[in-house]
């Protein structure tokens, strides 16, 4: 086992109904007064925000509200946010909904905590002192953003997603009540299991980890995603489907399912983030068609991890050679993704990329990573380009 | 799944040499001066203590010193402990050792944040309203005290063993360096194997739990439990081994195999520490002593999850009736226990208690769980004497 660090401070609040401590918890989080930051009109819609607001009001909490995030949040709105936070004094920022309206909290926490633009952080110029304190109510199971110490953000100009990854923004608490996500669309679900899923093999896929209990873990909670992930596709309104779904999602970003890795892979995310920024595409759903190209690359460099993935999570019989037992795996991934209307091919997910955009994205995804990215192999912008060029030929 | 909160704060730094981050760590989480908590001289002799007192004054960080902590630990060198923090000025606790001491360092943290008599919080008389902060280094895998919210402390005067359970006495960080376990006595490492599985099927027998992803943690938990402790009979100096153990340690008792359970089983800790308390039996013996006959006590009134614990940890063939799997289960797990040499009867561990004194256990258990104790099956004084008796007589 590699040596590692662990620190998931936040705490979980799960079950029906929880949405209703949001004023309590943000008062136990020492929280004055907060930014209420949302999404669409949904949790307006649904009356999810209200039952926050009254939660607050019954603690005493003043609060702003900034709504509006979108999937792959926008740069623009969380110096909207910045500003607007400071202007009224804020001291607690509330995300109610998934991992877009988490991540641009998160990202106001760090601009109004430190001088200067907030999206150095995110271009690597340099390292943030601070971040006000995030607090969060879930409403889509996927990104995991409500334990991770995680943020993404996307700057409009030149269509830029950048990652960046501090301690100091993992949420003080996170609400969750499963309930919340039993009326979201089945592509949503599916573009969420297969996020959780990623954040897992991420973790998995790695070069020289040699870790029993991690493992026994990531592998169960793979087994468990895939097939609630089927449930719901028949079921929606599962609740017990749901929930194991969620904190499956918490669990599998919160680093968890990594200790003594040796360091995570994360080169499928990094190759969807340019695929996200150029197209706008579901996250999820670019992870999926992204995937199976980038394990036919990579798994002759990581084969004893690709065998046990699909012996152990996919069900493979340990029969033939290694390569065989691999290539089995990876399959058995891609018809799960299927079987949930996930893509598998630039093609699947609608984009015909031109040569010149299949290289503009390696070479931004090479300048995002320093350079290289992965564990299972280290990939360069050469190596990346040839996985775009295999996801848009399939 | 059932609604749950989960809160484990604890920064955990692991692997090879940390113990040399005590200093810094307790710098990060703002100590200006020290107890060091500390059990026998072995600390001392192997030169841990030297270690990590030199980190303490490569920051800077004055502090005082108290050893002498020994298993099932005294209220009389927690009440010293108390009286020495306050004349010092000591505003962060060290504790290196297992759970033992870090026990001991959470009931000095209570007693200095707390006006009055500190065993009225293990006496159930009132609630602390705070606690000095912890930091452990541990030596011993077993107790999971460097995560929990338990501290449990024995009361000379009438050999009275009590726990008491709150967030606030979570550890700030724990350092787990392997290495410093790999010459721990093999009944030592067995009793800690076994309190680490007890710590989880505590959590995993219980009624009217329906968790998918918790149930697949504790049992991949459980399993590589077993697997390493047979591994450690033959091979007490295996790294990897004792790594994973102590990982397991941890996970096993900060909450995370309890999730959505509805509420823990912790009859068989109760029954246990009434044996602690009157004969001063080491913790994981006298767990395995009592472990089987709670079982056979139990298992019909919880059958659900005793068949699947028979088939999915212990590996029992799914066949006859669940009453059948079940005790098939059962009997394969006391069957491990004596395969690292561990009790399953009072005899075996080497006491044959009066009639007088089984009675004077189920009393003082019930009384110290205020009445009745389970899940799995609510036990009162009657049926957890009938359990003492089953265990006297095998």
């Amino acid at each position: 086992m590699f040596p590692f660090n662990y620190y998931a401070p936040t705490k979980v609040i799960f079950g029906k109904g929880t949405e209703q401590e949001a004023g309590k918890q943000v008062r136990a989080f020492h929280g004055t007064k907060a930014l209420l930051h949302y999404g669409s009109g949904s949790a307006v819609r649904s009356g999810l925000l209200g039952r926050i607001k009254e939660s607050l009001e019954e603690e005493g909490i003043p609060y702003v509200e900034l709504g509006g995030v979108v999937p792959n949040p926008r740069l623009s709105l969380v110096y909207k946010g910045i500003e607007l936070a400071k202007e009224e004094g804020v001291d607690f920022l509330l995300a109610v909904g998934g991992g877009s309206v988490i991540d641009s909290a998160k990202a106001i926490g760090y601009g109004v905590a430190n001088e200067g633009d907030v999206w150095d952080f995110y271009d690597r110029k340099r390292k943030a002192a601070g971040c006000l304190p995030v607090g969060a109510v879930l409403t889509i199971a996927a990104a995991g953003s409500e334990m991770s110490n995680s943020s993404v953000i996307t700057k409009e100009e030149g269509g830029i997603k950048r990652g960046y990854r501090d301690d100091i923004c993992r949420p003080k608490f996170a609400i969750m009540n499963p309930e919340l996500t039993l009326t979201l669309p089945d592509y949503q679900t599916a573009c969420g299991c297969t996020d959780i899923l990623m954040h897992t093999m991420e973790r998995y896929f790695t070069n020289g980890g040699n870790m029993a209990l991690t493992d026994r873990i990531a592998e169960g909670l793979m087994r468990t995603v895939m097939e609630n992930a089927k449930i719901l596709l028949k079921d929606p309104q599962n609740y017990e489907a749901r929930a194991e779904v969620m904190w499956a999602g918490s669990l599998s970003h919160n680093g968890l399912t990594g200790c003594g890795n040796g360091g995570d892979d994360f080169a499928t995310h990094g190759l969807e983030h340019e695929m996200g920024g150029l197209y706008d595409v579901a996250h999820g759903a670019g992870l999926a068609a992204v995937w199976g190209s980038w394990a036919r690359y990579v798994y002759q460099d990581c084969l004893p991890r690709f065998c046990q993935f699909a012996v152990k999570v996919m069900g493979v019989p340990a029969v033939g050679t290694e390569a065989d037992v691999a290539l089995k795996g990876i399959e058995a991934m891609e018809d799960f993704f299927r079987s949930i209307h996930m893509p598998t091919s630039f093609a699947q997910l609608g984009l015909s990329p031109t040569k010149e955009e299949l290289e503009d994205m390696a070479h931004k995804c090479s300048v995002a990573a320093g350079g290289k990215k992965g564990s299972a192999k280290v990939l360069y912008e050469e190596d990346m380009l040839a996985i775009y060029k295999m996801a848009a030929q399939e």
